[in-house]
């Protein structure tokens, strides 16, 4: 049997849609982020990195590198087993230390990735809650979707951000039925935030438990990087924090923080946990350090917002299409998956901008766009030349410009 | 509501079953393998590591350490982005050009975990194939069942390394239905190895393709580490190999190997890889140093053989009840989870030796074990003195001793 075809086919079907993926082979250099070297088969060159994820580019700091050479050093580089079996590790058990008082919670658990927190953390949580019924916003990420999907539970999705579509849901479902309701807490592809505060008090009037993934806002928003619960004083209320440490921390690895005996349940009962080896040292070393930094330095959370309104500021001034965000996100609206792509092609190639196109499925189609995001080293420099080159790449491709009269509301 | 209570009547009842996990808090002395310091609330103290999957101590190599503390040092941290979005880095590249090599293929791809490779691997690829018939291994391990069954597709599964029920299955379903057997070469908790020939033989016969999880061989078994399938010279006949980073390799992560097509097709549409932050720079670094360098030294290898051989004959002069295996897998019968578990109490506390405790769901009930794993750096005076330990724990807990006659059968 010609099993080849059926993979060909798949990709064919991407090559139609145009949305087949390329990956841009990079390399950073530490101390100079958002510099890095692009390697092509013509050889490596300069660009500059304008969609990173390190927001706050803490991937390169002294202190977090120099924790991970320090215990890589005394320590090696594995974990050398699951959690049970030989792969629990002093830094490991402090980080999970480091989180719990992060988000003031008794307890944190740290998975491999913040997929794997989301995949495994709800499905387990939900499937030991009986008749569970889960309440799951419309944006929610994939992960958190499989997650879902995974526990097996009857699942609701009300309208993003909508609280009167949640309420609605709630208000249907039987009263001594037990709830939860699963939302992020800053969407990373609009930008926008969950109104949490509100959420908490729908959840306590109808009963329901909370589980809120704080990916794209811990270490950034907060007194102490905490996310944006931890700004709007309502870390208390939910009962589930979920975060990552592959983003504003610059490591990798995701968690949960809540009470004692959910994170000993998740433990004890997540098969995406059990049965996998668990993060090395030194990256728990490394993000440790990261949190600890980030909980007492407010200097790169301040300038990451205002690098974020400057650049949103420039771009709107020179009459591109910014998409509205109150964060730290800065998506550029192209609304097509060729051009998307074609421009993000041209602002490589032309202008040493990397910033990769975002298509479905990772937005909806016809809202293909680029998403910028500033980071605390963007300098006033780079975010004139970004304009600039934006703009070049918009006149070439005959993309929409608004009126810069509009644009400046 | 009361969510917690749910919670706690789930540990209680791991309690009740005596299957409540308490984790060892270590923290291994690179170059000093298998030596780890135990923190414990009464303060740290050294103890021999007899159960880590860092089989063959690579984790502690000045190769793979360097190349690590090397890559933090220039590049930072974190990868900073998911695959498609700023986190194609050239290690990682690099990385999976060693790997395809390793294995003969064309192409690799490096998923987070071994466990994420199985999970979101085999469920993409049996996805893409219309009405993908599964055979799978009784005894696979849990990331590969979860893989399946995220697939949707119909299972079959035959016993155990039982090639006429295998054939029975495949013969029963229509020629012309597409199929993929799956399994484990090596399977880590009897030590036992898959006739991969004999599959390889039936999967042409009856038009089957084939995927193979060697995550308890790579690196430690074939003439350059390729595992059992490149021992045996049937890498070629096995459609997509899978396997870790994070055992014989000392580091982190899992990959597959296989014809381009597939890689491309799985890069494209497994959610747990497009979804979820890529590998730091600094593992994928030590990886490929460890893959580089078990390529050509074979002196662990033949050590870690000769480790294991000297380990089990030790235990079997000694009467203890090794359960025969053909590879650097070393159990020793309990058959009853409470003995297991103080037996590794009593190792700890009363000898400095860890072992944790293999109880159900790990392995079947009745089937509880010591899992031993002697690595290179395992040395006669410490294979004595394990032997010496586990005599005493056997007696002290009225566990069966062969008769020595027998037991040197």
């Amino acid at each position: 049997m010609d099993y080849s075809k059926f993979f060909c086919n798949a990709l064919d079907r991407l090559h139609d849609e145009r949305r087949y993926r390329v990956f841009a082979d990079l390399e950073r250099i530490a101390g100079r982020f958002p510099y890095a070297t692009l390697h092509t088969p013509q050889g490596p060159r300069n660009v500059i990195i304008w969609c990173s994820n390190d927001y706050l580019g803490m991937g390169q700091h002294p202190k977090v590198v120099g924790a991970m050479v320090e215990t890589a050093t005394r320590v090696g580089t594995g974990a050398g087993g699951t959690r049970n079996i030989a792969g629990t590790h002093h830094p490991l058990v402090q980080l999970e230390q480091e989180l719990a008082d992060l988000h003031g919670k008794p307890a944190a658990l740290v998975f491999t990735s913040g997929y794997v927190s989301n995949q495994t953390g709800i499905s387990t949580l939900a499937k030991l809650i009986p008749d569970c019924l889960i309440l799951s916003d419309a944006l929610n990420h994939n992960s958190m979707i499989e997650g879902i999907r995974q526990s097996g539970c009857e699942r609701v999705v009300f309208r993003h951000n909508d609280l009167a579509h949640l309420e609605e849901l709630l208000r249907a479902a039987p009263p001594d039925r037990p709830k939860l309701i699963a939302c992020e807490s800053l969407y990373s592809m609009d930008g926008d935030v969950a109104p949490l505060s509100k959420i908490c008090d729908l959840a306590e009037r109808y009963g329901a438990m909370t589980y809120v993934d704080e990916v794209h806002a811990v270490g950034m928003y907060g007194p102490r990087g905490g996310g944006i619960a931890e700004r709007e004083g309502v870390m208390h209320r939910i009962d589930v924090l979920e975060g990552t440490l592959a983003k504003a921390f610059g490591c990798l690895g995701g968690y949960i923080a809540a009470r004692s005996e959910i994170i000993d349940a998740v433990r004890s009962y997540a098969p995406g946990f059990i049965f996998t080896t668990s993060l090395p040292p030194a990256i728990c070393s490394a993000a440790t350090a990261a949190i600890r930094h980030l909980k007492s330095s407010t200097w790169e959370r301040e300038r990451h917002q205002e690098r974020a309104a400057r650049t949103k500021a420039s771009l709107i001034a020179a009459g591109l299409p910014v998409m509205v965000s109150s964060t730290h996100i800065v998506p550029v609206f192209v609304g097509d998956p060729e051009r998307c792509k074609r421009a993000s092609d041209m602002l490589l190639h032309d202008h040493n901008i990397y910033i990769q196109p975002i298509n479905y499925p990772t937005v909806a189609k016809g809202m293909e766009r680029l998403r910028i995001t500033p980071s605390p080293y963007h300098d006033d420099a780079l975010v004139d030349q970004l304009a600039e080159a934006l703009l070049q790449v918009w006149e070439r491709l005959g993309l929409p410009l608004q009126a810069k009269s509009m644009a400046a509301e």
